[in-house]
C-alpha cells in the first residue's frame, strides 16, 4: 500500500493480507543486528540464537496453553496445512498407527474435511486422494456451518484426521471447534483409539477468537503471521506431543527431524511478538471492529435492497463482511472500487490459478446466484468508521 | 554474532550462515515500508508488488542466464533441493513421463547422486528410497571429487535425475558440473530421451562461482539466500522450462502452480538485490579469499606437521579452509575456539539430528581417522589476514 503518496487510499483486504506491525519490525530488525549465527551450530553465538528461538517458543505455547516442543516453525499457514494433512496421512500410511496395538485400522487412511475450506487444505486433500487417501467433504449449512452431527457419522475405522477451519476466510462463519473436539473426544474415548485427530485450520480466527488448544480440543492447529501482522512467510503447527508426524520437507533435521532448513531467528522471535500483541488487544479490538461491521452490513442491506449477507450473522469474524450483490459482476466492481480508491476482493485474494472470479464458498451456501456477484470487504488495525461510511458512497456509484 | 559487545571475535562459519548484507536489508526495509499487499489480489497495490516480483524475478534470470519463468522462489536451499529431487521424482512416478513417446521407460525412478552431498540431498534421497524409488550414491576420490565416468555408467534406463553439489559444503571441493552436464547431453541426444535430468544444489557455489545455467549445463539449481548475504529463508530453484515437475507444498498456486503460500514480496526482491551484488563483487572477493585461504592452509600445515587437508587443494573453493589434526577431538576443538574468541565448525553445522561429531564427508575422502578430528575454518566478506594470525595462535593453544 502506498501510503504517503495517497493517503485516501482505503485498504479492505485485511484477511488477505495484514501490514506488519511496527512493534514486530523492531524487534525483527533488533535481532538482525544482535546475531546472524546458525542456531544449529556449537559456538556462543550460536547458543544466543538457539535460547532466542527456545524462549520464543515458550512464550507462544504460554499463550496457546500448549507444551514445549509442540509447536513448529514453519514458512507460512499454506505450509503448517501442508505438513498437518499430509503429515498425518503419511504416518499412517507409512503403518506407524497401522501396526499399532491400540488400533485396529481398517483400509486406506480418512480424512474428514469440509467442502469450504482454504486451498491450502483443498488442494493438498487432492494431493491426498492422489495417493491414494479417502477424503469426505462435508457441505455446509446456508449460513456456512458444518453440522457436528454430521461430523460425528462420517467418522469410520479409517479416519485418520478430521481438519477443520476455525473461521472461513471468504464468508467468517466460525465453526464451533470446541464442540466439535468435544465429540471427536469421546468417539476415541468410546472407541479406545487414538484416531482420528482434530486440525484446526486458525489463520483466519488468530486476531479475534480463543486460541487455546486446551479448550478447543484440537491436536494440530495452523497459524499463519502474515494474517496477524506478524513478519512475512512465517508460520507455526501446533502439534500435540505423542502425535505422530512425517515431514515434508527433509535435510538437517531442524524442528525435532520435522521441518528441516536453518532456522529463522528473526522471524520466530516476530512471531512471538506477534502472538502477544495480537492476545493482548483481542478483546479491545474485536469489539471495536465488530462495532464497525455490524453497521457496515446493516448500511450495506439497507441501501442495496437486493442485496444479502454471505455466511452466519451470528458466527461471524469480527472483521468479516460479505456481501451479495445479486447481478453484479464482482471481478468488475473490485476493479472499479480500486479506481475509486478502495481495496477489496471478491472470493479469496490467495489463488492465482483459477482464472474466474467465482467463489466456491458462496455457491456451497447454496446461493449460486452470488458466487460470481459477491464482495469481501474486511476490517483491520487502521479500519474506521468513515472509511465504511466512504465505502458506501462508493459502492453506489459501482453497484446498480 | 555479539559484535558491539565483542569486537574481538572472529568468525570463521561462513558456509554456514553469512550476515545480511546491509544494501539487501535495506531495500527490503524499503519494500517493507512501500507495500504490504498480497501480490495475488487484484487491486493497484497488489499489482504493485506482483510488479516488484516480476522485476526481482527477471534480474535473477538474466544473472543466471535463464529465461523468465524458469526460477521459484522457495523457502530455503533444503526447500529447494526437496523440490527438486522429490518433485521430478514424484512427477515421474506419476507417469507423465512414463508414458511419454520419447521415453522408454522402465522399472522405478532411478536417481544418482554422491555420498557427500548435504543432508537436504542425502535425506531427500533416503525419503525417495522410502517411497520405493531408487538410488545410487557414488564415492568421490580422496580428493573429494566425482568421477565423470562414474556418473555415465551409473545412468540406466530408467535414471531420471542426477543431483551432484557444485561445491561441498564441508570441504570445498568444486565439482566439474559443466563437463558433467556435456557427458549428461550426450547420453541424452545418443538415446533420444529427455531424461535423466541433471540437478546442482549450489548453495556453496552462489558466491565464488558462476551461476551461468546454460553454460553449466544444469536443468535445476538450488541457490540458499543465507548463504550469500541475503535474506534469511529464502530460496531460488532454477528450473528450465519444459521440464515436468511435480510441487511438494500444495494450495492457492502460487509460482506457477509449484510453489503455494503468499509471496514474499521483500524476500524476492531482497534475492535480486543478494544476487545483484555478489555477481559485482565475485572475481574480486575470490581472489582476495584464495590468498587468505591459501595463507592459512600453507601455515597451518606447516605449523603442525601432522596436519592434512581435507577435500582437492586445486578445486576448492576460495573460502574454504578443511583441516585434519590426527587424535583432535574436533568438538571440543570447536568448543575451546569458542571460548577463546574463534567461531568455527567441525563437519557442517547444519545438522541437529546427529549427535556425534564425526563427518561423512571427511570418512568418504578414505580418511577415516580424520572423520572425527577435523576443523572446517570458512571466510568471508569481513575476514582479513589477522583473522587468519590470530587463527593459528589460538590453535597452538588447542592442537597438540
Amino acid at each position: 500500500m502506498k501510503r504517503k503518496k495517497d493517503k485516501r487510499r482505503i485498504f479492505l483486504d485485511y484477511a488477505s493480507i495484514t501490514p506488519i506491525d511496527k512493534k514486530v519490525l523492531a524487534k525483527m530488525e533488533s535481532i538482525q543486528k544482535m546475531t546472524f549465527a546458525n542456531p544449529s551450530a556449537l559456538y556462543s553465538e550460536a547458543i544466543v540464537a538457539k535460547n532466542l528461538i527456545k524462549e520464543a517458543r515458550q512464550k507462544i505455547v504460554t499463550i496457546i496453553h500448549a507444551q514445549k516442543d509442540e509447536i513448529i516453525f514453519t514458512s507460512g499457514g499454506t505450509e503448517s496445512n501442508n505438513l498437518a494433512l499430509l503429515g498425518i496421512f503419511e504416518s499412517v500410511q507409512r503403518s506407524d498407527l497401522k501396526n499399532s496395538k491400540s488400533q485396529i485400522f481398517l483400509g486406506k487412511p480418512h480424512i474428514i474435511t469440509t467442502k469450504i475450506e482454504h486451498p491450502a487444505v483443498l488442494e493438498v486433500c487432492k494431493e491426498i486422494e492422489r495417493r491414494e487417501g479417502e477424503v469426505t467433504y462435508l457441505p455446509v449449512s446456508s449460513d456456512g456451518l458444518v453440522s457436528i452431527k454430521n461430523i460425528r457419522e462420517s467418522i469410520k475405522k479409517n479416519t485418520v484426521l478430521i481438519s477443520i477451519g476455525y473461521a472461513n476466510n471468504e464468508i467468517g462463519t466460525i465453526q464451533p471447534i470446541h464442540d466439535m473436539g468435544r465429540v471427536i473426544k469421546d468417539y476415541r474415548q468410546k472407541n479406545n483409539t487414538k484416531l482420528p485427530y482434530f486440525h484446526t485450520d486458525a489463520c483466519q480466527a488468530g486476531l479475534y477468537l480463543s486460541l487455546d488448544v486446551l479448550k478447543l480440543g484440537v491436536d494440530l492447529m495452523t497459524l499463519d503471521g502474515i494474517k496477524m501482522y506478524g513478519p512475512r512467510s512465517s508460520g507455526i503447527l501446533y502439534v500435540k506431543s505423542g502425535l505422530e508426524l512425517s515431514p515434508i520437507i527433509f535435510g538437517g533435521g531442524q524442528e525435532g527431524g520435522l521441518r528441516s532448513g536453518t532456522e529463522n531467528v528473526g522471524v520466530c522471535v516476530g512471531l512471538s511478538t506477534t502472538l502477544e500483541i495480537a492476545e493482548k488487544i483481542k478483546e479491545k479490538e474485536s469489539k471495536r471492529l465488530m462495532a464497525l461491521r455490524d453497521y457496515a452490513i446493516k448500511n450495506l442491506l439497507k441501501i442495496f435492497p437486493n442485496s444479502t449477507l454471505n455466511g452466519s450473522r451470528e458466527y461471524r469474524l469480527p472483521n468479516n463482511i460479505n456481501i451479495c450483490f445479486p447481478g453484479l459482476d464482482a471481478e468488475f466492481a473490485v476493479i472499479s472500487l480500486d479506481v475509486l480508491g478502495i481495496s477489496a476482493s471478491y472470493s479469496s485474494s490467495c489463488r492465482t490459478l483459477k482464472e474466474d472470479s467465482s467463489s466456491y464458498v458462496v455457491e456451497n451456501l447454496g446461493k449460486k446466484d452470488c458466487s460470481q456477484s459477491s464482495l469481501r470487504f474486511t476490517l483491520g488495525r487502521e479500519s474506521k468508521k468513515s472509511d465504511i461510511d466512504t465505502l458506501v458512497t462508493v459502492l453506489r456509484k459501482i453497484v446498480v
